[in-house]
């Protein structure tokens, strides 16, 4: 997986999940340090509309548009970011 | 939230979710330090059968017997680990 590609993915994760990946909306998790085969799974569950609840309606819209490469990408990414957030 | 009694009945999590919160296992997300909110969204859906896919039958099975204060003591006490393990 390609963490630089991740990065320039997720500019739109961030609005929600944080630029660091801690997210700064109650309700949202963080991302920061999540691991990437469960952040691929957990993707790839709102792609395939198998998950819903919550705010899964927003995250079903999202992955939508998500390859597996994608989600390979921004999982990577995600993982590779310090789970306290970098504080 | 009690936090005492969410680390009380957080033993059967820990088998997957590790002991400091920190998943042991590939594809189970670590839950060390996140947000409350976000896992009482999570394990609400999860006992509503609102979250297939992956390993999702475990978790509709783990929730099933969680009452909602169950459910807010689990997620406080795992938003009040260190998100990275304690390391």
């Amino acid at each position: 997986a390609d963490v630089e590609a991740g990065k320039k993915k997720s500019a739109v994760c961030a609005a929600c999940h944080g630029q660091n990946g801690i997210a700064q909306i109650p309700g949202y998790p963080n991302l920061a340090g999540q691991n990437a085969a469960y952040l691929v799974s957990a993707l790839t569950a709102y792609k395939n509309k198998q998950r819903m609840g919550g705010q899964a309606v927003v995250m079903q819209g999202q992955a939508a548009g998500l390859s597996d490469e994608d989600m390979a990408n921004l999982a990577a990414y995600y993982a590779s970011l310090p789970a306290d957030g970098g504080k």
